[in-house]
């Protein structure tokens, strides 16, 4: 409880200020905590930031999980777990801030926590195309190369679009969600020809 | 010329050893000149790192724009950016190494080095995608967000899939540019249907 607090207080400071620029003493004082407690609790600065870096990719990870639900089509599975890791990192901006600026700007150590919960999305993704590309009945001439290219693709379009938004006033996620979306589904060709991706009657 | 080797070396060691284990010894060594030299002429490790930095980045940005002929079509400027960039990443697979991943890991002065070559990459992909959308004759119905979001999905997927490639066996550069091409051009869904994305006769 009290260090779901001090992590809530590290996890603004990091995510506003920067790792080298954030302070103990804010951090305590934002959490309404003493320093030495935060120390007690989380041992170190830079534990502290593990600490932060750890619950929110979780958080984030659980968050895309908990969008999905796996009986439904390939592109409905891809817009839903679109639209819930933009509303996740939207709502929690300077939790996105910690994830894809600060934890992969100030050492290894720190970017390899990142690493392991990129790893376990591309994961995720790379089975839901494979999983498209076999309900689509007609031999898709995708190879497993491509499919984890594709994969990998997806994501980084994803994370780069989310750093986007959240410094873009006036997008919402929504927006980023259905940019995306019509991207990755429908590509650039069709959306030229005015050819949009759009949710089908269910969802509505 | 003698600064040239010594950045030769430097990008080498610094791509392959990470920037904190590189040492200036090593990179002395590999360019065969003396450490006081290598001082003499970069300062110090850090400033070594960031003449690294600056000239790869330039290097990059100077492939792709050397790839793309502005007077042809928006698919086949976009096809060849893609290759020059997947071709320069392939190559020089140290450099690329020092670009999105040594450079954003090492604290914000480096990091911010490579976010302003980033964002110049971003813009020419922008008015890129902004001429697609006019030669489409066609109401393209993008607004000036969704194709800004449109160059920073682009971007980050091709950044993605090079980091992929670069570390994966058997992926070519070639490989690399046709997936992502046909992923941003034909989409997902189309890709599903068997419809890919081909070069025009005209360039075979």
């Amino acid at each position: 409880m009290r260090e779901q607090q001090m992590l809530d207080a590290a996890v603004q400071i990091f995510g506003r200020r920067g790792y080298m620029a954030a302070s103990m003493d804010e951090i305590a004082e934002l959490a309404g905590v003493s320093k030495p407690l935060v120390y007690l609790y989380l041992n170190s600065k830079e534990d502290l930031f593990t600490a932060c870096i750890r619950r929110e990719a979780a958080a984030l990870s659980e968050a895309v999980r908990a969008g999905v639900r796996t009986e439904l089509p390939a592109d409905r599975q891809l817009w839903d777990g679109l639209l819930a890791f933009f509303a996740h990192t939207s709502e929690h901006p300077d939790a996105w801030s910690v994830l894809h600026l600060q934890a992969r700007t100030h050492g290894e150590p720190f970017a390899a926590e990142v690493a392991a919960m990129r790893a376990e999305i591309v994961a995720f993704v790379n089975r839901l195309v494979a999983v498209a590309a076999r309900e689509a009945h007609h031999d898709p001439d995708l190879t497993e190369d491509e499919v984890a290219g594709l994969a990998q693709a997806l994501v980084g379009a994803a994370e780069s679009l989310a750093a986007w938004a959240n410094a873009t006033p006036g997008v919402t996620a929504r927006q980023a969600a259905a940019t995306l979306m019509n991207f990755a589904w429908a590509g650039l060709g069709n959306l030229m020809q005015g050819h949009h991706w759009t949710p089908s009657e269910q969802d509505a």
